[in-house]
């Protein structure tokens, strides 16, 4: 089994509420100002310049054309001069401060650089290079003694293996391919560990008419990661929102620190993770480590933090744009205009598809929008203005839509913006300006998209700017894919203030229970509703405490050392009866005398409880995010549909219904198939506590596990208990 | 309850193989004739032109640019001329054969005009006013008024509320506003019953450089519908694949005979069809009813006819293309070979959402490719060739992927063809070259495709067609999500040539059973695995039945008239002993005598089954498409999570094994939670009979339940039925 060390499982704490512990770790602030300074560098030293270099050209030729306003060195032992530039021999032979050495060295040169530039008072380096911790463990050395020596030299570093940065604010496009698109601010900033995919991403922003502020590639992140660039840019007041593409979460706290940033600012974080489908190499941990992929813990933790996760690289950088530009929503729906009745109803079963409401035009204001609208029109949301509507009559309809408070947000599928406008069209330039007047001034944020996916032309760019049309290129179907993740993540936004953090001590109980009945004593003593049971160890005893509990029984063999009980016969149920309580004592004893080596303290007796829901609940140890739970209903739900829910440990009440709630077997709970509903707030309380004895157990707990929690209405119990140990105490 | 009429019924029979009912039917293949000959007319005559019709202007446009060599007549009472051309005051008038009177009258004179067609010797028009059935009721008079008129003249119709058509083959453009595109031939044909989502579409494939072949708007329907025009095309051999947008099946013979002709010529028909999110106004149906959504019959008569269904404009359009490009693909999986680890990554993950297959890299090509890339690059599917491949090797590599046979198709995520080329940039165009001259070559389709959704410019096309590159602009999501498509297409083409067709004849039984033991009783009587059920009406009768099946009995109350006995009490499980027996018998029996008016035959006695997988089997009868059969498991499965598929009645043993498979529950039958695994044909075998017997019974059956049909390793039982019967017999 992999194991979290000490300090993973305090993050999870200390995310909560910044305790002592916390403090101990570095500081994210300084990291974020170091990241801060690197992007913003008013002198650059490129090392290891040369004529010959494409990326050394590139980025000169980047940091002119895109007006980087600073002072710009060339370092190469050859010397001499490239385009003009004198090439300094060393950063020391530079003779001038250098805030920003740019390393484009072979592999092996690199260290050697990162002293020198130390010495030129230098406090970071952005490294290019290729050949560190991607390339095998020689390559893992060598980034290992890079970070040492950078730290050593108190220099701060983006990559290696990194493509630079385009800081479009400060007009500092550091980047080591030839970048053309435009100056742009008030956008999207985007962070990213692959280079070349950053590239691409800026290039499907541009087509689409993005606005980009900032991208960074972080490479291998020896130092600096996407989580530091992401927390640092969400609080840019040239940021609207944040993309983000990952490969693997380098450093949890840095990623949680960038979703509290976004969060803190209202801005959106959407993040593209990829390797949800990696055959993990983790070990199993008892059932959950089996159900708990660690992209499905990724997802929790997005859940959690409020994180929007999508699966394309289109997605990332429309859904960034839109949920950007709409900010917070107010509560409502979405209201969809349209000229096609066609149009309007694929939007219609793709807004059905994505969960996003589509309230019906109130009463008033569809005998309104009828005077406007060709006869055999009828207001319904979505709407269809029909092909034959009057350009003026869509700015008046689109206004009075976007006045309504049932719309949180308006999108227009509507014809494009050409790529070659014609002149002629006037029509078609009547029906935008229109559509763009209404869309300015109503309080409610609104698009005009194009039906399907298509792009920007420089000429569509002009006609946009010049009217003020809110234009979405990337079609009806990605537009509403944004959408959805904007009103989830709204929703989100709204209620957070009301959240209040919770704060569990790992390690805080010294316990170590192991059977199933130190577990459930462990529960009982903490004040969780559990199912009462007795430890007896003769036939009589069984009867007894059975006819004292009334109705049928329960009996299982305890011992510390039979996990699996049911497996072993050494589980009765629904035993009624002394004769059938003493058959069922001798049964389970049996069994359990069967297990080599297997103490056996007695049997346990309880009532049997049946006739209601049961929940599985499981704590594990996540090897990136440290103690995790996992919430789904027992039974298929869990073994056959893998329907459950994680979050990182400790859970609020909170959280726990939103993971009820997400549950595809959620209606259970609500009365279905003749239950009385299940009282929520209880089985929250319940699993919270859990939660929490799992985290107070400390990090050597590597499973525990209670299955089921039974629900029936308001009564709520804890049936079972499994604790796994990681390893032995010293 | 909306029934369907007898022929409805027939035709699920009919479709299956061509009965003597069907011979009653209209002639579908003249239809086709009729069809072909209106999209391919020698002489058109515009009824209606006017110099101020947007219409008029651009049909008479469209064509002249497109290069319609037929005769064309423009004709209007008021007599003229328009543009240098006689217009002549009637059709009759004309003094000529007219083959297509393409009619823009309005509403109120249409019907006129087509007699006057008629007259004028006219066997076709195209009717492109509005105002029919698509505008209440007075509009739905109008259209039967039209349709009949036009019967009775002989003239088959196109329309009303048309936009026209496009025969790109036949260079005859009637198309009813401005289409600038250029003529394609060899490419997708389109139907589509909305006429501007038509013209959007071709926008789309426009700038997606999507060869369209032909282009049909059918508006209302009145006579051909898309179905016709579909299994036309399909025939066509400048036609790869079959586009269809539908908000609504009207006659679903044509829809089922377009599926059939594709099928024939192992073309995709692919199929966007609004309405999945209405609120379906039909009655309940017993049980099925609520959980047979129309939508979800859809789903399984597209999954019965390989018909490849979509959600989205854009998928309409690339999944076309693409699988009609591949054509019907060998066994194999696909290969992805890209210059970006990130693509690769995302390209993975999306494989795996999508069930796509990546068979690894065989060890002697794996080999091979070692050779011809980067040191630090590895050969794996997803392939990175990282950024620094020379062109020339990855010709060779991709040459060599495709020869590999565990390779049905190869995508190549690239950097995309520029909207504007840079003829500087020779990296980038000896890439282009070198990928397109291996995947011209190779034995196995494959594209190059643009890593984001973008389009396709003038000069791009030039390029694409200069060196013959086999590319999408769709971008991989979009791609990927087609070569799914392809794939399940493939597979159930390559299979469909062992479907036998069944005859089942509807109505043949003439039993009408009520009870439950009537039921049981019939499938018994018709061979199928039914629980043992005796029926008594004293105590001690039951005691001995059950004792004679041995081990726990279930006993209920026989009645015609109690359907759901459960719930009033009248069941009782799991009886073991005379006394227990005895107490069940007088309850069921006294909650029996309960039910108001309700006449009871007696006590079903039968042997408890328990400790299995419980399947639910309904028949019901779908109001557009007949008898249906949906499938699923039981309890749960059916009630929370609505896991069902459903195909049209009659079902084969392959479409029960095709149906089980696409269960979400399907592992439980695979042995999973310590069950033996089922005999599958068994299953099969019963889920076949139960429908036959539903067809057998006849169109006044409104649904037959078997929940459970009750399965456990070999052995198969039905153990429960219920009839709900439509109308009294006459």
């Amino acid at each position: 089994m992999i194991f979290h060390t000490d300090i993973e499982v305090v993050l999870n704490v200390a995310d909560m509420r910044l305790t002592g512990d916390a403090a101990q770790e570095p500081d994210l602030k300084q990291d974020e100002s170091a990241a801060g300074a690197l992007i913003e560098p008013h002198s650059i030293a490129i090392v290891g310049a040369s004529e010959r270099s494409r990326w050394s050209t590139a980025i000169v030729g980047n940091l002119e054309c895109h007006g980087y306003t600073g002072e710009l060195h060339l370092v190469n032992p050859r010397g001499g001069g490239i385009g003009g530039r004198r090439v300094a021999q060393s950063c020391a032979a530079v003779g001038t401060e250098i805030d920003l050495g740019i390393v484009l060295v072979p592999a092996n040169a690199v260290v050697e650089v990162v002293t020198d530039l130390a010495t030129a008072g230098a406090r970071a380096a952005m490294i290019l290079t290729s050949g560190f911790a991607e390339a095998g463990p020689q390559g893992q050395a060598r980034q290992q003694q890079l970070t040492d020596s950078a730290a050593a030299a108190g220099i701060r570093l983006l990559g290696p293996n990194s493509l630079g940065f385009m800081n479009f604010v400060a007009q500092t496009v550091a980047w080591a391919t030839p970048i053309s698109a435009p100056s742009r601010q008030d956008g999207v900033a985007l962070v990213s560990q692959s280079g070349a995919t950053a590239l691409f991403l800026s290039s499907l922003a541009y087509q689409q008419d993005i606005p980009l502020s900032y991208v960074v590639s972080t490479g291998n992140e020896a130092d600096l990661g996407c989580g530091t660039f992401a927390a640092l840019l969400a609080a840019d007041p040239q940021v609207r929102a944040v993309a983000m593409f990952l490969e693997s979460v380098r450093d949890p706290r840095q990623f949680v620190a960038a979703a509290r940033s976004a969060a803190a600012y209202d801005k959106p974080l959407v993040v593209l993770k990829v390797g949800a489908s990696e055959v993990s190499a983790r070990s199993a941990l008892a059932h959950t480590g089996a159900l708990v992929g660690d992209d499905r813990v990724f997802d929790g933790i997005c859940e959690r933090y409020d994180v929007i996760r999508v699966r394309s690289l289109e997605e990332l950088m429309t859904t960034a744009d839109i949920a950007g530009r709409t900010g917070v929503l107010a509560p409502g729906g979405l209201c969809i205009v349209s000229n096609s009745g066609g149009v309007c109803e694929v939007a219609a079963d793709t807004a059905d598809t994505l969960g996003i409401d589509l309230p019906d035009i109130p009463g008033p204001t569809a005998a309104e929008l009828r005077g406007l609208m060709p006869d055999y029109a009828t207001p319904h949301n979505p709407l269809d203005l029909t092909g034959g509507i009057v350009p003026g009559d869509c700015e008046r309809i689109v206004a009075a839509l976007g006045a309504r408070p049932e719309y949180a947000a308006l999108l227009v599928p509507f014809y494009p913006v050409p790529l070659e406008p014609d002149p002629g069209d006037q029509r078609l330039a009547a029906l935008h300006r229109h559509i763009a007047a209404a869309l300015r001034v109503t309080p409610t944020p609104g698009f005009l998209v194009s039906y399907t996916g298509s792009v920007i032309s420089g000429p569509g760019r002009a006609l946009i700017e010049g009217i003020g049309l809110p234009y979405l290129a990337c079609g009806m179907d990605r537009a509403l894919a944004g959408l959805s993740s904007a009103f989830w993540w709204s929703q989100r936004r709204r209620r957070a203030v009301a959240e209040v953090p919770r704060e569990v001590v790992p390690g805080s109980l010294p316990a170590r229970p192991r059977s199933e009945r130190e577990i459930l004593d462990l529960f009982a003593q903490r004040g969780l509703p559990t199912v009462p049971h007795t430890l007896v160890t003769t036939a009589p005893e069984a009867i007894a405490v059975a006819a004292g509990y009334g109705g049928p029984a329960v009996l299982k063999i305890a011992s510390p050392d039979i996990g699996h009980k049911t497996e072993i016969g050494g589980v009765a149920l629904r035993v009624s009866g002394a004769d059938a309580v003493t058959t069922a004592f001798h049964q389970v004893t049996a069994a359990g005398r069967a297990q080599p080596g297997a103490r056996v303290d007695g049997v346990m007796v309880s009532p049997m409880r049946e006739g209601g829901v049961e929940l599985f609940v499981g704590c594990s140890q996540d090897p990136v995010w440290g103690p995790v739970l996992a919430l789904g209903l027992g039974g298929i739900w869990v073994e056959v549909l893998s329907d459950i829910a994680i979050r990182p440990l400790p859970v609020g009440p909170g959280d726990v219904l939103d993971m009820l709630n997400s549950l595809r077997g959620t209606s259970l709970l609500a009365g279905q198939r003749g239950l009385p509903p299940a009282d929520l707030d209880a089985v929250a309380a319940a699993v919270v506590g859990i939660g929490d004895v799992a985290v107070r157990l400390g990090p050597d707990l590597a499973a525990l596990d209670v299955n089921p929690l039974w629900v029936r209405g308001d009564a709520v119990e804890i049936l079972d208990g499994l604790a796994v140990w990681d390893t032995e105490p010293a």
